[in-house]
Formats: C-alpha cells, structure tokens, sequence
C-alpha cells in the first residue's frame, strides 16, 4: 500500500508573475527524500519536464516507482542518505500545484485560459520561496533536465547565491524555432480539437488532440536511430490489425498508439499548453540583453551540463552554448555529450549512460553495477 | 495567358493493382518537354513527390512555372532541346490521373476510400504503361525525387531493359519507421477531423486537419538549421499578432500558417491518405527478398544517387545504402552528398547545389550560372 507523499506549500498572498498578472496564494506540491542536515546545506532542489509530478522516487511514504527512479535514493547518483532532495511540480502544471486546472480563489472558478502567462521565471520563482519556507538558504544543487534544465538554469540567474551546483541536462538556454514551432503544432493539434471549447471543456476535454500532441511528442523525445533499430519495418499480428488501411500496421505505429493511450487522462490540456508555450517563450539573453550577458549571472560555482547525440528538440549544440557560456576560471564546468540512442529521452530511459555522470557530480559511491542495471 | 499542356492517356480495361483490386480504364495525365528524336531513344521519364502536379516547368503552351522549372528546360540540366521530358501525375494523385477523388466508371460516383490500396508499384506501371502508348520501348533515363525516386527506382526494377539511367534524390529503397511514424501522424491528423467524415466529405473536407498535416510536412521537409538560421526567436510584428496567447507570435509560427494556408484546397485529402501510405509500404525488398536482391534487379547502366545531409525524412544513410546496393562492375553509379541546409526540400530550393549535379549527369551546356541563379 502506498500513501502520498506529497505535500504542500501555500504562497500566501498575491504572487506576480514575470509577464504580469497575479496569483493568489498559488500552491507548490512537492516531495521530499533524505534529511536536511543541522548545517541546512545539503538541500538539492529538483525541477521536472513538462509532464511528470513530484513523484521522482519512491519512498517510505509512497512505495510507486518515480519518474527517476533510478536517479535518486539511498546508494543513488543522488543519494538520499546524504542528499536532501526537493522535488517541485511546476507551477502551471496539474499534480498539486497550482495551474490552469485549478480554482482560482477570487472567483470560485477554474482558471483555465484565464491564467497568466505563464513562463520559466515564474517556476523558478514559485520553487524559491518553498525552499525559503524550509529555512534553506543555501542549495547544495539545483537540477533539472528538459524544461527542468531551463528552470534549474534560471534559477541560478535570478538566486545567484543560493545554489552551489547546477545539473543542467538536455536542456536549452534559449528556445530555437524548430522547437518552438514543434510545440506550436502541438498546441494547434489541441486547440483545434472540437472538444477543447476554447478551454472550457469538462472532463478530459480534447482527448483527440491530446492523442495526436503525444505522439508528435514521442517522436521528438526519441530519435529515428532508436526506432530504426527497434522497429524496422515490423508490422503487428493480423490480428492486431484494424483491417482499415489508415489503421495500425507496422509495430511503430502499435507503439505510438500505446503511449497516445496511456497519457490519456493523465494530464490537463490548458496546462499542457502554458507549460509548452513558457518553453518557448524561454530566453536566458532576458536577462542582461544577451545569451552571455545572461550566463554571466549564473551563481553556481559548478556545473555539470550533459546532451545526447540524437536529441532532436534540444540539440547538443544547445548544450555546448550553456557549457561554453558558463566557463569561468572560478566555476568548475563538466560538459558530458553522450551518444545515446534514444534522443531526449534518454535520461529517462538511458540509465546505464547517465548514472555514472551524475554519480560524478554527487560524489556517490554507487552499488554494484550489476545491482543497478536498466531495467 | 497559359492553357495547359496537360495530356491524357488512359489506360483501356481493368488495370489490375499490385495488392489487389482493379481500376477501369484509368487514365494518366502528363505533361512532355521536346521533342521524341527519330531514333526514339532520348526520352526521360519524370516522376514526382507526394504533392505536384505533371506540370514540371513551364513551356509554350503552359507559361506558369513549374515545380522544377530551373532544372528542365532549353538549356538547362535536364535539356529540353535534347531529350523529350516525360512528367506524370501520379496514379492515386488529383491532378488529372485516376485517384480516390476520381469518379469510378463502374459505380458513376467518387472512390474515396473504396480506391483499391496503392503502392509506389502501381504508379511505376501505370506510368510504363503510357511509355509503351508513345512507342517508347528505351527511356534515357527515369528521374525522381522523394516519392518520385521510389517510383524510379522501382521503375527499374521492374522494366530492367527500359531504362539506362536512373536518377534517384532524396529517396529510400524502403520506408524506414520514423517515416512511416511521421507519415502516419499525418494522416491521423486529417481522419480524425470531423470533416473527413471517413472519406465522404464534400468540397475541401478536413481543412484542419490538412493543415496541420501540412505543417508537420513542412517541419520534416526543412531542416532545424535552416529555421535556426531563418527565424532565430524573431517575432511577428505586433500588429500582425493575434493577441492570443497561444496564436501566432514568432516568425517560424507565421511561416507554418503561411504555408497551411497555400496548401489548402489544392489537394485532396483522400488522395494524400493513399499516396502517403503507399510510401509506408514501399520496400525494395519485397522484389526478391532483401534489399540487395531487389537493388541487384535493378537494370540501370547508369545511376545518380542524390541525397542531402540535413535530410530528416529520407536521411543520408538511406541514399548511400541505395548507391551501395547498386554498385557493379557494369554499371556507373555515381553517389553525391549535399550539405544544403534545406533538408529534403533542397532539390526544390537549392538549385545552385542541384544544378550542376543533374547538369552533370545528363552532358548539359549550362547557360552562364549568373543567368540560373535560384530565384
């Protein structure tokens, strides 16, 4: 049996947001691991992609497995014996903290499109004053992969002297437009759904689009080498086939369709669409007029900024720009390119590739290799 | 004023297609360049991608320009003056060839999705079949590109004696599965628009769903280089800003609308239901078992494979597995790698690079470059 162990963190108060607007008492759910020690100073502070909850590990309180599971625990990369982990879930999304989805105290509704714009900042933002509450005033690292890198990068911009150590993975120091316009045809997939109402649907609302946002989705998280060599040109049994000619056929199109199914439910459209538009809308030159001038101001006195190959929607070259932008001869700066298969997903998925690297940089002593395999 | 240099041929009784089901007496439309020498031996027959027309280039009778109006022409690398230029319409396609949107002669009413299942063979007959009308029996060579290299590879294949030269850019042997991925995405796009109403929508049909389906095409057919150097994170002007927050507000935004726009009304959404999953079941290897046996039938003296390096959609590995393949003591082939940044689209766009390639190929006397400079 498994209980939450989510909690929360009501922002008391009109909390503002970076392209204006305003939140009451907005709250931020999040999960914790491990022991703040008696210094306050081994709080590592963990931002997630658009999608997943607090939930990045399983724990005492909630035995399901996390997001990273194998990331983060006793005797893990981030190690939970040492490690005080605090796990966010993103302002604007829907798993606890407060979003489009949520009701909107001044008018008993929900907010839906009524929402500010919601950007990066605002969820770099929104976590601080968590950490604050805890009494923590100095982050032993933040980090974050995907959208979470973008958070994690920002947060050392706008809290400079908070955090020592910044994980920034598969991540973007500014969105380009090949992404953005990926995720503009996402939002449209969405948004032209009947179901959407213009936000105001009950219940799951635009599943179609939805549908059609999540595997486009899929494809730009993985790579085509991946799906060459797993799928080839398979196609599923006869009788798995629809008979129709527009319907599954080859074993790529079971395996999009699978995961269409499974997200199904599971998030809420209006909150899908400002998390995505916020990632375009993310530009660190924001914040001193250029890329360099924005770099310039990350606190974090090391940094470990890690890309894959095949990543298609944040390509390595985007990851060099963060590495080359923070090198300094007062920070310490590990930049690790690997050659995963499985495009930006593979610090999901990838485990064999990406725990060592972050072993690294947490000074871990992991178990044996043969306990930890992928699974 | 232009009146169109379309011609038909049709094909008389039950064509009978490759996965079963026959068409009567369908007809081909196509477009010629030149003159058919006495020898009849200069012919070159052209294929093309998913969407074009026969109308290649412009000539005395058609003044607009064609899609490949730099390429072919007096003078130019597929010589007019020398060689009579064959270009069909594809089977299966809406531009006067038999296809879904075509009335069937049996019933008197449309296909729509009651067209038989098409495959890039189906195409390569037919088009054999209106070579053997003009008393063709040696074409000089078949060309195409994308969709229309299948076609000309498997034209090859199977009429070994009739043409010497092949011409294959940007094409595939076989349909990888991110292809297919991507292809299906789009057509789950247009069939899950209400307006498709499973194939019997009247006038234009699933204009969202085209458009979106185009958009996607747009981002697979253009390259993350080209949009990065291109748009960058510019923004559209304020005034030309919908106000809504999830409307267009980058350049890269505008210029997908743009394109969505021109698309719609100018195809119909059933023939690219069957034209784009017939390049899903296009594989080589169906013609003898494996791809080396099916390249081993190809009876081409003479072969130019093209690809280019930024080429998501039919990448690179695919255009040098094909030169590979057709490697032989008795046959010249002749493999080139562009670096346009263009992705597929680049032989569309990046005539400077395409040019003297094909000029190459066919012994052409170029007019001075600074006369064909890309427009």
């Amino acid at each position: 049996m498994s209980t939450s162990a989510r909690q929360r963190f009501t922002i008391e108060g009109d909390f503002v947001m970076e392209h204006g607007g305003t939140l009451k008492d907005p709250v931020i759910a999040y999960e914790t691991w491990g022991t703040l020690n008696f210094q306050r100073d081994n709080a590592v502070l963990l931002f997630t992609g658009l999608s997943p909850s607090a939930h990045a590990a399983s724990s005492s309180k909630d035995s399901t497995t996390g997001w990273w599971e194998q990331m983060l625990g006793p005797r893990r990369p981030i190690d939970t014996t040492k490690y005080f982990v605090i796990c966010v879930n993103s302002l604007g999304s829907c798993f606890g903290s407060t979003g489009p989805a949520s009701i909107d105290p001044v008018t008993g509704e929900q907010y839906r499109t009524a929402f500010p714009v919601l950007t990066i900042e605002d969820i770099a933002t929104s976590a601080q004053r968590l950490v604050e509450s805890l009494d923590i005033t100095h982050l032993h690292a933040v980090v974050g992969a995907s959208m979470g890198g973008m958070t994690a990068l920002v947060h050392t911009i706008l809290f400079p002297g908070v955090a020592e150590g910044l994980v920034s993975i598969s991540s973007a120091a500014r969105a380009l437009p090949y992404s953005i316009a990926l995720r503009s045809l996402q939002r449209e997939m969405i948004r032209s759904d009947p179901d959407w109402q213009g936000g105001n649907y009950e219940g799951h609302g635009p599943v179609t689009g939805m549908r059609l946002a999540r595997k486009l989705g899929m494809m730009t998280y993985r790579s085509a080498t991946e799906f060459a060599q797993r799928f080839g040109r398979e196609r599923v049994p006869e009788e798995r086939q629809s008979g129709d000619l527009f319907g599954v056929e080859f074993e790529v199109e079971s395996y999009l369709e699978a995961h269409a199914n499974k997200f199904i439910g599971t998030f809420d459209a209006n909150c899908y669409l400002y998390l995505s538009r916020a990632m375009d809308l993310f530009d660190v030159a924001d914040h001193g007029g250029s890329l360099a001038h924005g770099l310039a101001r990350v606190g974090a006195r090391r940094a470990l900024i890690v890309g894959v190959e095949t990543d298609a929607l944040f390509p390595l070259v985007q990851q060099r720009e963060i590495a080359d932008g923070l090198r300094r001869d007062d920070r310490e700066v590990d930049f690790r390119a690997l050659p995963s298969i499985q495009g930006h997903d593979s610090f999901l998925v990838d485990m064999d590739r990406f725990r060592p690297v972050l072993c690294d940089f947490f000074n871990c002593t992991m178990n044996q290799p043969g306990r930890l395999r992928s699974v």
